[in-house]
C-alpha cells in the first residue's frame, strides 16, 4: 500500500479537500503511475455531487490522468518504468464477455469497473480517480502517451476525446461527409479537431456566435447559431452525423430534422431529463437517434496516435490543485476555453 | 380519360360512400392496370379523417394494389397486357436525385408521389388510390406480382410486407440475430412471417398472450406479454433489432433497454404524440432508436420475389366494397386477423 495525497469531495454539498488516500501495491499485471496532469470533466461535478446517483464519501474523482510510470508488476509486458502514459474511463473489466472481447470493454456485459465510484473488481474497493499523486491500474487499461503530444494538455483526450472520436470513427466520418457539432464545450471543441482532421467537412451549431472565431480556428468549416431559427431551415437534410454533446433538453425534432437520409444525431451528453422525439422525424428520411460511450482500450490508443500523427490536444486551463473548486463553479458557467487540467504537483 | 366506380371518402367525418372517379389517359411510359384486390391499411383510415393532416374530398383511398395489366402505352417495355402486377403507397418521384437513383425512392429528396392524396406529377391532379376498379401508373411505380402466390392475399404485400421488410434487410435481421417484433397486427404479423423466413430468431412481444398461438404458427420462435413487467427484465439486453410496429405512445426506455450493444429498435408505427426517450438507455449500449418508411421499387420487387420463394401472403379477410366502412371500424378495434382486403369486382 503506498498513502499518496489526493482531492476528495468528503459529501455531495461541500467543497473537495486536500486528503489522503491508499493506493493498492502493485500487483504482477499492475502499473503504478506517478500522476502529472488530471483533466476536470463535467461528470466528475455530476458524479460528486450526486446528480448521477448515490455515492459513498469520501470521494476522488478524475478520469483523465496522464503520468510517468514508477514501477510495473512482474507480468506486465506493456509498459515499463519511465514510460509516459494515460489513463481514462475505465480501470477493469471482465475480459471474457464478447463486447470485451471485440474491444468494447466499455460496453462489457458484466459493466466496465469505472476509474473512481466504481467496484474495483482488483481488491473490492471502491476505486479513486485522478485528483491525487498516484494511481495503480492493470496493464491492459492503461494508454501509451506519444511522445510529440504535449503532457500537460493531452489529459483530456483520455474522455473527451474519445467520447467523440468514438462516434466520428463509428459512424464513418471522413472525406465527402458532412458533419455537425452541436455544443462548443470541453467535447464539443474536441469533436471539431477531431472531425476536421478525419477529413470531414465540419459545422458547429452552437447557441450563439461568440465562439465563431475559435471554431473556425479549430478547424469549423460553418459556424451557425442555434438561436437564430432560419438555421434549421437552411441546413435541413444537410448532415450525415451530427454529434450533440449538449446536456440540455433539446428540441430533438428540429435537430434529427437536419440529417440526410441514413444520417444519425448521437448523443454523448446525457441530459436527465428524457427527449420527447417526434418519430415523424424518423421516418420520412430513416434517420438514426443514437447514443454512444466513450470508446474501447484498443480504440483509445489508436486516437491517441491519430492526435499525435495531427498535432490534436485540447485547449486548456492548467490550474493548481486548490483552484478545484473555483474551476468546478466556472465548468457550471461554460466559463472555460475549453478544459480545465490539474497539474499533479500541487497536490503536494 | 376513363370513368371508373370507386369507394370515396366525401368528408372527414362521414363514411365511403360509393362514386365515380376519372383515370388518365394510357401516356407512352403508362400501364392501366384493372384492379382485382385492394387492401385496407390503417394510413387509410387517418388520411380520409384528416387525422394526419387536411386533404380535399371526395379522396379514394388505398395503396395496397394488385390487378391486370389491360392497356400498356407505346413506350413501355416493363409490362404487357394480362401481366399480374401490383402497385404500392407511391406512384412517381423525381427520378433524379440521389436517393431516387440509387433505388430509394420512398425517400426521394423532392418527395414521392403518394398513391393517394398527393399531387400527381404526371398531371397536377390529386391521385386517387386502389379502392377502385382501375388505375393508371407509370411503369416504374408497377411491380410484378408472381404467379404462385394468392392473388386474393397478396395486396397487403405492398405496404404492410415492404414496411416491414425493408427495416429487416436494412438492419442485417439473418441467421445469428434475435428479432422482437412489437406488436401482432397487420405489419406485426407480416413482420413475424419476414423475419422467420430470413432465419432470424424472432420474439413477438405484445400486450397480452391471446394471440401467440397465431404468432407461434406464423413463424415467432418467443412470445412474451409486455403487460407482465417480467419481459422486460427476463429479455433484457436481447435484441439485435426491435421492429416497432404500434402507432401508441409506448415507455420507449423499456423496449430501448431489451436491445444488445448496437441494436436498433426501428419505429415503423407512426405514433402523433412525441415518444419520451431516456438518453441514459441509449448511451451505455450504444443504441439506436430509429425510423423506416416502406422501401424503394426494386427492394419491393425484391420482397414479392422473397414472399413467393418463401410462400409468404398476409392473414387476410376478403371484404366487399359496402364492408369497408364496417372494416374501418373493426381495425381501429384490432378486431381482423390480419389485414382487410376488398375484393375489387364489388365495386361494379
Amino acid at each position: 500500500m503506498r498513502t499518496v495525497n489526493a482531492y476528495a469531495a468528503p459529501a455531495a454539498t461541500e467543497p473537495l479537500i486536500k486528503t489522503t488516500i491508499e493506493r493498492r501495491d502493485v500487483g504482477p499485471k499492475d502499473i503504478m503511475i506517478d500522476i502529472a496532469y488530471a483533466g476536470i470533466c463535467h461528470s466528475d461535478i455530476h458524479t460528486v455531487r450526486g446528480e448521477w446517483g448515490q455515492i459513498a464519501y469520501p470521494q476522488v474523482v478524475g478520469h483523465e490522468i496522464v503520468g510517468y510510470v514508477t514501477e510495473v508488476g512482474s507480468e506486465v509486458t506493456k509498459h515499463k518504468v519511465g514510460d509516459r502514459v494515460g489513463v481514462g474511463c475505465m480501470v477493469n473489466s471482465c475480459g471474457e464477455c464478447e463486447y470485451c472481447l471485440r474491444g468494447d470493454e466499455q460496453y462489457c456485459a458484466e459493466g466496465n469497473v469505472g476509474t473512481y465510484a466504481s467496484v474495483d473488481s482488483a481488491d473490492g474497493t471502491v476505486t479513486q480517480g485522478g485528483y491525487s499523486q498516484a494511481v495503480v491500474v492493470t496493464e491492459d487499461f492503461v494508454l501509451r502517451v506519444p511522445e510529440n503530444l504535449d503532457f500537460s494538455k493531452v489529459a483530456p483526450l483520455l474522455c473527451a476525446g474519445i467520447t467523440t472520436y468514438s462516434p466520428l470513427r463509428h459512424w464513418g466520418a471522413g472525406p465527402g461527409t458532412k458533419v455537425a457539432v452541436v455544443g462548443m464545450g470541453g467535447l464539443g471543441h474536441m469533436a471539431v479537431k477531431i472531425a476536421h482532421a478525419m477529413g470531414t467537412e465540419v459545422t458547429v451549431l452552437s447557441q450563439t456566435m461568440s465562439k465563431e472565431e475559435d471554431g473556425r480556428r479549430l478547424g469549423a468549416d460553418n459556424y451557425y447559431a442555434t438561436s437564430d431559427a432560419d438555421t434549421f431551415t437552411t441546413l435541413a437534410n444537410s448532415f450525415d452525423l451530427i454529434i450533440n454533446t449538449v446536456s440540455a433538453k433539446l428540441d430533438m425534432g428540429a435537430y434529427l430534422g437536419l440529417l440526410r437520409v441514413d444520417g444519425t444525431l448521437v448523443n454523448v451528453g446525457a441530459p436527465a431529463e428524457p427527449l420527447p422525439v417526434q418519430v415523424f422525424s424518423l421516418i420520412p428520411f430513416r434517420r438514426n437517434f443514437a447514443g454512444s460511450a466513450i470508446g474501447g482500450i484498443r480504440e483509445t490508443q489508436e486516437m491517441l496516435d491519430f492526435c499525435a500523427e495531427h498535432g490534436i490536444v485540447p485547449e486548456t486551463e492548467l490550474i493548481s490543485a486548490d483552484s478545484i473548486n473555483d474551476a468546478y463553479e466556472r465548468v457550471l458557467k461554460s466559463d472555460v476555453r475549453y478544459r480545465f487540467v490539474i497539474d499533479a504537483a500541487t497536490f503536494a
